[in-house]
């Protein structure tokens, strides 16, 4: 089976990955863009605060928009994950192997497959997302003004997502089984009437066909909700890269490490969007997207310069 | 005269300015932004490559939609520029003084101000932007297809440019005084068909009712042209900021030098955009300032809480 042979291949086609191709594409490189739509973060969201998108814009029909101007451009799109990745090669480049079987070379590579935000693992969660259920207190906080809501995790993201909440919900719970957070933050979540429920977890999502109505913990104890949040913070998917050594944050080591060009300390690699650490914002993704395809293109031109075939 | 208090004041209403005050306001601080959307490098633009808006998009469009967005999350405007800044104060904020007399206070400051792009000075100049004269080879060089085209300039964007344009216009001059790049660059540029104009500088501009027709050499030369780009570098309006102490780029000391939160060396200063540096699109600017507005309204929160009056 014969390689498909491209210049720039982004893994993602969230707005990171989208933005990339528009940019890259337009500098007159051949592009790939791989994977999902349906996996894009955005794919469930309802997006208020993307600059020059007014409304409640739905994420499914933005990924839309977005392909269509990729493809317009020029980028050509494969629905397939990369399973692996190996490079670079001795030519500087890379060698993709995609879900299907197939192979990908690539003269450069973006990285833009988001973050995987863990869930609960709860029945009916996933339809429940965009419903009453949010994985993101900065995206969503808003739409509970004056409501009952709960925060579900341990960390300091899910205490800091309460205290954001209690500016604006008029009910706000703290779940957490051990809270991971400084005695400061405790306090101040006390002050802001947040009401810490601690050495518990959420055991069932209650709902009707409208979303939550509420939520029952692992010790019984039930709560009527409008809104729950659940804040566990984010995994990268990074198996793919960390093996070819591109440098990950020392601190939690799921994000990618870029300067200020988008650029890895791997030469030909780049990255954009919610891998590159938050805020998890389209809005970041899209600045990033945009900066990480010129620049991917910019180095498939300086690669074509130096093996002498002068640019086309 | 008593002065305004705000808790983010944002210098500047371009897609970087507008971008940082949704993502404060939602943060329920007070946000005043400053500036005159006549004067964002977006006004005269048609944008076709910024995600999830397509088509080519009138600038001035764009940012009456992005400041009403401003505008519902709670955003003040005023369209006035700062004359003068003073800062930090004993208590950490700053003071800013605006064209009609007035003073702002604020505890945190988003300088979001563009770059001003340095004309050719020359008769009918404004009104030829977007109708056949552009100052960005990497936003228009796609409307100009096949066309005829020069490149105004002497240094290394103009000889890019010139090479960039090579690879998608039919004809493409560069008119330079004195070209102050590479012997090789300007070898790639003759075997990139681009004819180097050494020793002139254009004196008129041709145009009729259509736009841009062709050029006048100061030698006499006519040129006819579909399109010309003055690619002459571009300046920051960093005064202002400078004497705060404000840290610019160390190599053309035109740019604000910020870490991965669009923070500064001076607490409380935050940028985003242009003055950044490059690469000057909307989407780099709109992503930054997701990130600068988040941070500023981050700063505000921790000063309050040092005051010790809590988190309200
Ligand atoms: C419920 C919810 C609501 C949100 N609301 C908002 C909001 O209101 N405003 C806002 O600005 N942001 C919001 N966000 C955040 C926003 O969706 C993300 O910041 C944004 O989608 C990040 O873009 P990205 O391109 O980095 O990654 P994503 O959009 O997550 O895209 C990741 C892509 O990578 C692909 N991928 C993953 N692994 C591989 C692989 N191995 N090979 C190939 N492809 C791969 C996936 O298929 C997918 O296409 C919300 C998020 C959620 C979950
Ligand atoms: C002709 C043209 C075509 C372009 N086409 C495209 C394109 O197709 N795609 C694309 O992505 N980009 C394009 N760009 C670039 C894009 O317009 C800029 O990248 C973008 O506008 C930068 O945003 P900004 O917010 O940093 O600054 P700007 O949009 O330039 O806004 C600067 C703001 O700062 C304010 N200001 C300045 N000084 C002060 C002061 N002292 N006090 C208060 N306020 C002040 C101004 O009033 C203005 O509101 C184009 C630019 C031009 C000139």
């Amino acid at each position: 089976m014969e390689a498909m042979d491209y210049d720039v291949v982004i893994l993602g086609c969230g707005p990171g990955g989208l933005q990339a191709a528009v940019h890259a594409a337009r500098r007159k490189v051949r592009v790939l863009v791989l994977g999902r739509p349906g996996a894009s973060s955005l794919a469930r969201a309802h997006v208020e605060n993307y600059l020059c998108v007014p409304g409640k814009a739905p994420g499914e029909e933005l990924l839309r928009i977005g392909r269509e101007q990729a493809a317009a451009f020029g980028a050509d799109f494969r629905e397939e994950d990369v399973v692996r990745m190996e490079g670079p090669t001795e030519a500087g480049g890379f060698r993709l192997d995609l879900e299907g079987g197939e192979t990908v070379l690539a003269t450069a590579v973006v990285v833009a497959t988001g973050v995987q935000r863990r869930g609960l693992g709860l029945k009916g969660e996933k339809d429940l997302v965009g419903r009453g259920l949010s994985y993101c207190v900065d995206c969503d906080a808003n739409f509970y003004r004056g409501r009952r809501v709960a925060v579900a995790g341990d960390g300091s993201a899910a205490a800091h997502g309460a205290l954001t909440l209690s500016r604006i919900a008029a009910e706000v719970h703290l779940v957490t089984r051990e809270p991971a957070t400084s005695p400061k933050l405790l306090e101040r979540l006390g002050e802001a009437g947040v009401r810490v429920l601690t050495g518990r977890g959420v055991a069932e999502l209650v709902s009707d066909e409208q979303g939550l109505r509420g939520i029952r913990l692992d010790d019984g104890t039930e709560l009527e909700l409008d809104g729950l949040f659940v804040e566990t913070g984010a995994k990268g998917a990074m198996e793919l890269v960390s093996v070819l050594g591109v440098e990950m944050d020392p601190e939690k080591f799921t994000y990618i490490v870029t300067n200020k060009n988008q650029a890895t300390n791997i030469p030909g690699i780049f990255a954009c969007g919610d891998i590159c650490g938050p805020p998890f914002q389209m809005a970041k993704a899209v600045g990033e997207g945009c900066v990480a395809g010129l620049a991917a293109a910019d180095h498939v031109r300086k690669r074509r310069q130096e093996a002498g075939g002068g640019d086309p």
